[in-house]
Formats: C-alpha cells, structure tokens, sequence
C-alpha cells in the first residue's frame, strides 16, 4: 500500500487528503459513547448543530468538527442520535445537511478509529457507520446534501443518502469513493448505493479506480444533481427543500421507500458479517502497517 | 391532499390536469364490460378504432375517447380485446399506438372509477389497468407509441410499455409518471418500467416529485425515443415500424423476452397483493376526499 | 432467415460482415483441442501471440488469425490457454487485447463452428465460448481492449468483458451485438454484461434491433470508453494501464469481484442448460438451412 499511497498523490489525488483526520482527538472514557454525548445540549455539541425552522419544518445540520469532519465514532454517534430526534420530531419534515468548515464537506471515515484499536472497538466503528447510511438513506424526511466543500469517501457516502445533491460549484473540490485507491475496499452497501446514484458501469470504474470527481465531473455523471456557486449553496437547498415539501408527505414517503428498501434490507440482512468483514480486514498487520505509513506521510506533509 | 393538489398547480402540473377525466360518463350496465364490449364491431367501437394494413402487417390503434382519452375500465377492457385479437392475428406484426384526440395522447388512469365506487369495482378497474400492461409490455408485436400529446401518468406507463416511443416536439405536451404530485403512489411495476426504461437514479427523483417532463426534457432523460414535428409523428412511426419489422420476428421476440420477463413475472407473482394494496389504499376516507375536492376543482376551472 | 439476411445488407450491416468467417480451415483431427493446442509455443501460435515486458508487468495479447480473427473452437481454446497462464504468472497484472489485422478486432462467433456440425461439436464449441467470457470479466488482471478495427456480435462480447475500452476513432469501424439481425439470439450473459455497460433501455433496443454502432456512436452510449487515432490506440492503452495499475491489486480485485460476480455466478449456475439451449437451436434445421443460405451469400459477395 506504500506504493498505493505515493501514487494517489501522484494520480491527482485531493489535497485535502493532507489533511485528513489529522486533527487532535481528546480521549475521553465513557461507559457508552451515546450516553456521553446525551448529556450535552444537541445544538451546542462540540460536532453538529441542529436548527430547526419551526415555521417551514426544515432542520439545517450543521457539521462543524475541525478540521475536516471526519466521521468518528463520536461524530456518528452524534450524527444518529441527532437524525433519529428530528426523525421522531412531527414538526420536521426537511433536513438539510451541510458544513460549517472551510473547504470541505466531510472528509470521510476517520481513519484515528481504525488504528491501533482492538477488534472491538473497530467494531463499535463500523456499526456506527451503517447506523449513519441507514437512518439517512431510509429517512422518512427530506434530505438535501448541501455539499459546499470536498466530499471524499464516507462524506460522499453520506452525500449519496440523501434525495438531492447541491455542490458547490468550484473545480478544487472533489468527491467520490476513494476507498480502492488508499488500499481499502468500499463494502457492498457503498458500492449498491453509488450504483442506485450514478449506474452500474459508471460506478465499476469510478470504485476499481477510486476516482475523486470535481464539481463539474460529478454533476456530467449524476453524481451530483446542481451545481451553484459556493455562496449559494445553502439558499439553493432552502429553495429545493420547498419544492419537494409540496409533495404530500404521505405519497413521497411511500414511493422513497418502494426505490430504497431492497438495498437497505440487504445490508440489514448481512449486517454482522459486514461488520465481521471489515474488522478482520481492517485488523490485519499488513493493513495497519499501510495506515501508519499513510498517517506518518500525513504528518510530514502538514510539517 | 388539499395542499399536494394546489401545490400541484403552482408547481407547474400541465394545463392537461383541467380536463383530467371530466367527460360525461354514461352509465351503462352489464353482466360483464367484456361482454358489453364484445357486441360492438371492434373497428368502429366508441373508444379505440383499429387498422389493420394487410400488406404490411403493421396495426394503428386510434384512441379516440374525447375528451383526453382517460384509462376508464371500459376503455381498458375495449383496449385489452383489441390488443389480444392483433396478438393473435398472424398477420399482424406490428402496433402503432396514437391519439386521434386534439392535445392528448391520454390523460391516463379515470378517476371516475375509483371515486365512489365499491371495492369490487376498483379492485376490477385495477384488474385491467394490470392486464392493459402485461398485454402490451409482453407482446409479441413491435409496439410503437406515436405520443401526439401529453401523457400523463397511466398514459406515461402505456407509452412505456412500448418498444419505441416518438413523441412530438412540442414543449407545451409532458409526459411523466406524475402520481405522487397528487397525492397518490405509482405501484412497483409502474417504477420498475420506469427504471427499465430511464434508471434507477432518474425514476427516484422523478416518481418522488411527480415529475412531468417537457417533450424536450423527456428525450434528454431517455422517457421517449425521439422527437419530431407533430405532423409527422404518425409517419415517422409507420418508417421506423419498418426497420424494425426488418428483423426476424423469431429472434426480436426471444430477445425481447429475455429483456422484459423478469419484470413481468414479479407482476405476475404477486397480482393479487398488488390489487389488494390498490383497493384498500384508494377506498380510504382521506383519499376518497381528496379526488372529491380535486374533482370539485377542476370543475371550477372548467367553468 | 432469408429475409433477415437481406434486410442485415439493407439496412446498415457493416460490410465487414462480407468477410465473416470466409477463411479457410484446415481440418484436423485430434483428441482433444486443447491437446493440439498446448503442443505448440504460446509465444508463435498460429491464432494468437503474447508478449508480456517484464518490466512494467503488462501482457500484449495480439489476435492474429486472418482474415477476421473469427472466434472457432481453436481460437478460443488458445486464448483459455493464453489467459490461463498470464492469470497464473504473478509477474503479470495487466493485460492489453488488440488485433494484428487490418480493419477488423474480431468478427464474433465462428459460423463454421456451428455449421453442419454434431451436436457435440456445438456444445464443445459453446462451453469455450462461456470459458472465454468467464475468465476474461472475472480476470484478476487489468483487462483494457485496444479495439483496432470492428467487433461486432462475439468481439463486442470479449470487449465488454475487458475493463476498460479504447477504440480506434473510425466511423468505419462498429461494435455491437448484431446477433437478431442474423436471426440468432445473444443468450442472457451476453445481455448482463451489456446491461452492466451501456445500462437496461440501451441494451433492449440495442439487442432487439441487433444494432452495430459505429466508433462514435459506441462512444455516446458508454459500449468504449474512450476514441483515439488508430495508430494511438495501442500506445493509449499502454498509458491507460500504467493509471490502473497504480491501484493496489488487492483492493482493485475485491472491488471488481463485487461488481462482477453475481452477473458471472448466473452463468456458473446455468451453464448447462445454457449450453443445451445454444445446441438445440442451432442445430435446428431451419436454422441449419439459413446460416448455409448467409455461407452461399457470403461466397457471391466475396468472388
């Protein structure tokens, strides 16, 4: 994966990749990590903000985890707990999902849960993970990815769950599943998801490749359904959110899961073994040597 | 529904949804619509008028049920007859479906049989919306929609079902599986055409909002074949009959079987559930309200 | 069939087909094809040379058994064998299929392998023809087609079967399944595998109407992947492979597996009934009957 790694910079990989989970994680011991972020006020945790528009129903998440978003167990855990409240919430009926950090949407899963931590806790990980893409590409809400930054693997994970894909129009951001290109594999779920996004073949080359698409490129394949100017992102979603809100409820949530249900019925049908596949994968001593490797690179790249 | 229907409207529903199935019914009874049907001479029935080009095998089916040719049951069944004797006729390779009505191919599916009916009657009615798609998506024939109109939902599917469709090229006719929009919910073998025919990704977005596509925008998104001025769409159909009638009958059928079967049969295998699903839906106090205030409605237009 | 045949010439078939499978055989008689086969070097095998450069790991495989490189028995028994061993030789991990003859990829099936023959002979014929598309999509190799001419019915097979397409930018030169147009059938592999390229409605009307597309029109609906100036083609390729192998071979393999594997398992569970479908058609009299009367037309055009 050295050899893998030297060339994802050299392919054109994303600069944000330098990046990458490379912020500071404060330990924290806790008997459950939903216990520890209960305790907190939703809308001032440390990693998402929520608002909530009474008037129109439409929630506004706000990702805000320096430097880049990443998807940690703690960010997840956050992130299902904050879905399921508005999902239970009769008053919201739109959510909006965008970030409040520079340059990026979200940086994908972070890869500080993956190293150097025992089978259990990867474990924990993975599950949160496809706690996130069910709850979200299951919603029985409206959900609008307001992509105003990069927007690689997880984050585009994330991006593909919702109903509608407003990027921010600018060549210097990217998203895509990348996973293939760093050594790792896209699971099955990521990979029927992008195919329910964008078509079988397109998705064949842009998984074998680990293809990162900017802004223009992703809207040519589908992979993005808008593309507006960074400034306006957000508007764009509020405008959108209000045209789908006309659809009766009721009709829209029916036919959502009619196109859906079969791909999440399989991962809920295979759940323990994808959870025992990418443990046993991600544990393995040629893997973890490869992400010490990437996370040095990392270092001397941000020195 | 009251505020899917005006959304409807302000959300740029075609004009069409003014005459949506406000002709005068006559009330007619009978131990069978089959049997009411079959006494007529099928060449010059109310509804449908059939010819058969004996030279060159190919069959034109005028709709002609001012006045915007609604799927009522008794259309249906007329249309059902027709098309099993061409199916049957050795002579007849070939079908050109087209409206003989100013503005509409079909209005689609007649509300008038599914406000204030019993369960009996809609569960009938719903017998031959299937038997009109399974009769047509399954024939032997080459199918050729000539769409010199809107079409609308049920008219959306029947065009589908075809194996070519020209539509004309005027930005004033849409066409699009447009249920949702009031209210209602496209059933999965109407998504499963629709997936067939366009892809996962734009029958997602496309039944979730009730999409109705311009005849430009339908070519983009694939929903129809080709575009040419109205006046021609008739001829171009009957050229293009040709070339496909060029090729072995045998061959085309087995190869259109291998294409279209496996939609067919999940149809099939669950037809009963599926009416089922269709009758206790559309016979709810709530949905039986809605069609009376859309019904009302779109009287006050009328007017 | 006789009216097929006509109306393939008047309707567009590529004159390539004027050529198709009109080269001499020399009969010979052996236990076992493979047996014959392996006697001779690889390396300066009458119907295909290999040339695998250490050094950067690719293997050039070229076709070149004039005139049309047509898909016998023979042939295929040596490109099983060829495959095999660079699938088994861990110094190579990618593999460029192109054509030392003029004009032509490889003209598909070869009819005199289907003509007057035993019914054993066809079923041996068929299972390498199987063999050939099993070990060609489901390679762990980089597999990219460098397509230097036409390839239409059984080279469009082995194109579609590569990862990736680049084709010679010459509106001469056509891919496509044609096989309806002869009035035969692309059994349901053939078909997966172009619906897992150019997607369901492509591939419906593609196969009903036994369409050949030229190179640029195989562009526009995703069957190649990329045009380049003839004498580019090879060069391009080479380039194009150097990009894929930068990804780790692990994770690319895994990712393909899951693209690939259902579409192949279908095969591997219906092989024999496959098999034994292609034979009782063929050797159907009628059909019997029509490939001699295309032979006799094929031998009129040709003197």
């Amino acid at each position: 994966m050295a050899n893998a790694l030297r060339n994802s910079f050299k392919y054109g990989c994303s600069g944000l990749l330098s990046q990458l989970s490379l912020h500071c994680r404060h330990g924290r011991v806790c008997a459950s990590p939903y216990a520890a972020v209960q305790q907190r006020n939703n809308s001032s945790s440390a990693k998402i903000k929520v608002d909530l528009d009474a008037s129109t129903g439409v929630a506004v998440m706000w990702m805000q985890s320096p430097p880049v978003n990443s998807l940690s167990l703690d960010f997840l855990t956050e992130f299902a707990i904050s879905l399921e409240k508005l999902e239970m919430d009769r008053s919201c009926r739109g959510l909006i999902i965008t970030s409040t950090l520079p340059k990026v949407f979200s940086a994908g899963l972070d890869i500080m849960d993956m190293y150097g931590k025992s089978p259990e806790h990867c474990g924990e990980f993975w599950k949160a993970v496809q706690e996130m893409w069910l709850k979200l590409y299951g919603s029985n809400m409206v959900t609008i990815a307001a992509i105003n930054g990069s927007s690689p693997a997880g984050g585009c994970l994330m991006s593909m769950a919702c109903d509608y894909r407003i990027m921010a129009d600018n060549p210097r951001y990217s998203i895509g599943l990348n996973e293939t290109k760093l050594g790792i594999v896209a699971p099955f779920w990521f990979k029927d998801t992008m195919v329910n996004t964008v078509g079988h073949r397109t998705t064949e080359i842009a998984l074998e490749l680990g293809l990162l698409y900017t802004s223009p490129e992703a809207l040519k394949i589908g992979l993005v359904d808008q593309l507006v100017p960074e400034e306006q992102v957000l508007t764009t979603a509020t405008e959108t959110m209000t045209k789908w809100l006309a659809i009766p409820d009721h009709a829209r949530q029916i036919t959502k899961s009619m196109m859906r249900k079969q791909t999440i019925d399989k991962l809920l049908a295979n759940r323990e073994a994808d959870t025992h596949n990418f443990v046993s994968f991600i544990t393995k001593d040629s893997i973890q040597r490869s992400l010490r490797m990437y996370l040095e690179m990392l270092k001397k790249r941000k020195a």
